[in-house]
């Protein structure tokens, strides 16, 4: 068994996509495993403050540096979600349903429902969005709508969303090493210098 | 003349700190100029929100990361000055009035006065500190203290900080590049592989 490192992200972060489109690379170069745990972002802001959209200069920074960021990442195409800041909620049910049947298939689905929204224009609320993202994993339709109703999937992404802020994750990319934070895409450099094997 | 790029920062700022020891290694890389800019940034504060120190899960990644981030800039014996969070308008008035008599001065004693901080133990808001950092750079203690008391140089300092703010700077360190901003001692890698000469 490799080691692992756990990436928290919120479906509905710009940098939270970016990170999972390279998150597997740096995962290799590192060699370690990726425990990809989404999580709902909005209830940090909504009990410590601090969401970028609320600050003028931060947003307007954001906006530019995402493009910026997006282009030297080799993903010059991505644009925000028509939704965008939007609710993470369903995606993330239907990740910890995927998890909790198919594990294999939950880090796909994450990946690809990314892609449909940040570049193929889907609403990340969007629920036919992510029903057809894990449709063309090969899963039926009326499991996935019946999967993420099940209460036990709610349950899970609020347990998840309340463990990871009581270790204090907070952001989006946040990846967690050995128990140690780093908070950011644009951490992946540090976090590589840091851990890949001489 | 080289082109240049300016550095904009508050000196009870964690990461400002860590810009200014790299700051001229960066200009060297990518051949130009630094143009030093002191804000206030608790004037952001103010009037957005957002200050690290409000939010207990940032201000925790923060000390820990500060301390991982100064150790691996070779920095590792870097400490929180013992009054931070601090006022830093008395070193941002000693610095413009430097620059306002002998600019090349003022860059050497931005520099200076980060290290006595953030290295030497001694409080950013403390006036003595700034006063003994300037004497150590040739100048007579009894100009300094009415230097900084000069009314010209408490306005340009409420001017660069309006000016900064004006231009959407939100943050400490930001580095100024033909107009595009970049937000983060964690970004000087990415500048140095924008702007390297091939």
């Amino acid at each position: 068994m490799p080691e692992t490192m756990t990436f928290y992200f919120d479906f509905s972060s710009p940098y939270g996509f970016l990170a999972s489109q390279k998150i597997d690379e740096l995962a290799r170069a590192i060699g370690r495993k990726v425990v990809w745990r989404p999580y709902l972002i909005g209830i940090v802001y909504k009990t410590f403050g601090g969401a970028p959209v609320d600050h003028p200069l931060k947003k307007a920074y954001m906006l530019m540096d995402f493009a910026r960021s997006a282009r030297l990442a080799g993903l010059a195409d991505a644009n925000f979600p028509p939704d965008f800041p939007a609710s993470p909620v369903t995606p993330s049910r239907v990740f910890y349903w995927l998890e909790s049947i198919a594990p294999d298939s939950a880090a796909d689905f994450a990946r690809a429902a990314f892609r449909a929204c940040w570049l193929g224009g889907r609403g990340v609320s969007d629920p036919e969005a992510a029903i057809e993202v894990a449709s063309a994993l090969g899963f039926e339709r009326a499991a996935i709508i019946a999967g993420m109703q099940e209460p036990a999937v709610k349950d899970r992404l609020r347990h998840e969303t309340e463990a990871a802020i009581a270790q204090g994750i907070f952001g989006s990319p946040v990846i967690q090493i050995d128990g140690e934070a780093f908070w950011g895409f644009d951490r992946f450099g540090m976090i590589e210098a840091m851990y890949r094997p001489r």
